[in-house]
């Protein structure tokens, strides 16, 4: 079984799932720079929404390139994962419109910590199926990011609810820390590609 | 003809009917964890349609990638289909803001079943063109779940009207039924694969 | 340059096409069957315009799997094509709402029109580029339909504001013509598809 | 690390930005045509918003089929872009509705400047990848162009606030020089093409 048509589905929803989210910016109804005032929040949850997609595409990207073979468990556990990403567009709107209340935010970090989860169950179904000598596995390594983040999230859950900014800050520093990790696999599939030349 | 950009072109629309399901999950008015409770029905059947999709993806994904040649019947059989699976979301829209009620629960079983019908002639026709002797009618073999979803579909329908949930368990029991389709195809697949080399 | 991503980003587009408008067939508010009764003219004219997408997506299908060559007139043409397909959810839309008035029914044959004009200048510069000896020329012949089309919409349209139900039926009656469209160009990549063998 | 999946992502949400923009466009409530009046500045900034997206689609085209390699920062500076290019539907609905008023109209020549800003950052990271001997580093050559649009957007911001429509017309003039750009790359890709042969 091809894996590309898993890649094309998936890129399909994370590109439709980015891309919705805009429409819940709505014009504002004056005509002014002012009027673009209320719209700050809505503006803001939306940009981190859309690093967050970002950074699930290009892990997922990553992943799959290092994947040779897909089964039917593999495809169950990518739409489970596609599942909680399709709920960032409604936290990101709750969380928008309600100025970053401490629920919405407390619920954006629930979406987040189960889409890690899906993420993580997916990438374990891959290495079972890819084999621990495999170049995914060497690639993953101790997956240090992979394990601190949904504790992070967790954190920032209850957290949420004293200071929702504190939370929101949580979110953001876990998405630096994922800001540069492509060169992890990166650097062992090009070291794969250098030696098999 | 090459069967990619059929593929492709349904990959496309099951995945913006599976995404564009959430634009019916709007945030709440009010900003607290109760805000979310009037959503239940809605998220629920957001959850049955989003199984649904998800199982029609993976078994048309299947059964594509045991197929070697598309033709014109083909292409519209695919696309009749595709027609009944974008209904989802207009059903899915109205059990969930109408709470399971019976009217709405029928019609959503009446699309189902539309849409196994379709399922249906389409892989007739795909078997058709590929003969008896191919891998995919290997692979299918007697079609027992393919012959009974649409006998449970009917059967659940007029049950509605008496007991919405009657009616909602039985989509949920088929979802189960078809949760582990792929084996079937894999099984023949691979072990076709393995008799190649 | 590959056709590849013409055939990916013109499969996009018309897949979001097909699929949003299926968000103007609102739930609606009454919980019975004969809540659905307003819906009629939504639905009818949702039908009409998915058979009219999926005709484009079959034929631009076709078409491409007998070019071999894109350049950048042909890119336009392209996009050129897909802007007019883009209006039909927009008038689907207004005869939905309007229940087939004069007006909106004389405005859906003009986007069809110039969806039809708009095909017809692709296939000219595909052509143009293939050359008169290609499979594509051939396969296309002297084209009939194609030059048929774009007058009966031209005739439809002013008898939209007398009677829009005949421009209802001419729309829907060539649709039925291209409904079985593929044979022709089928036929001779089949053919040619023989010769090589 | 192929570029296949960056391209099929990048057409995934182009093609979804340049469709959802019709949303906007809202069958008019009546159902003659002098109701169609009102929705003019809407369909003026669809048109010249399609046009745009029509324009990256196109370059962003014609630069990945003269690239051979992505990276990590590859897929970042495009996400970027794609960031940019995804407000578009925001500004365009904003102008529509405002009709072309001066802050809206400023607005507007900033997403595109930043769209524009951004494309110059991915295509100076693809470059430096390639290579100053690359067939992309000759292709794009002095990029008159590329330097020139962002400081016409630059000059026409200010000017909104005065004269709306000669910002209009700067954006539209930007376009106007864009829409034959094809040509330098097509060129040397078919002057290698031949060489090659």
């Amino acid at each position: 079984m091809t894996k590309g048509r898993t890649e094309a589905f998936s890129d399909g929803v994370i590109a439709i799932i980015i891309t919705i989210m805009v429409l819940e910016l709505k014009a504002p109804l004056g005509e002014h720079l002012e009027d673009l005032h209320p719209l700050w929040p809505v503006f803001l949850s939306y940009v981190l929404s859309f690093v967050y997609l970002g950074l699930y595409w290009n892990n997922h990207h990553h992943m799959f390139s290092a994947t040779r073979h897909v089964n039917g468990r593999i495809l169950w556990a990518n739409l489970h994962l596609l599942f909680w990403l399709s709920l960032i567009p409604f936290v990101t709107s709750w969380i928008g419109e309600s100025h970053f209340a401490p629920a919405p935010t407390a619920l954006y970090g629930g979406v987040l910590l189960l889409a890690a989860i899906a993420y993580y169950i997916l990438q374990g179904q891959i290495l079972r199926n890819e084999g621990p000598q495999s170049l995914l596995a060497t690639a993953i390594g101790r997956d240090l990011k992979g394990k601190l983040s949904p504790v992070i999230y967790a954190i920032a859950m209850p957290l949420a609810f004293l200071r929702p900014w504190i939370a929101g800050a949580l979110y953001a520093g876990v998405a630096l820390i994922w800001f540069i990790p492509d060169q992890r696999i990166e650097r062992v599939l090009m070291a794969h590609a250098d030696a098999a030349n």
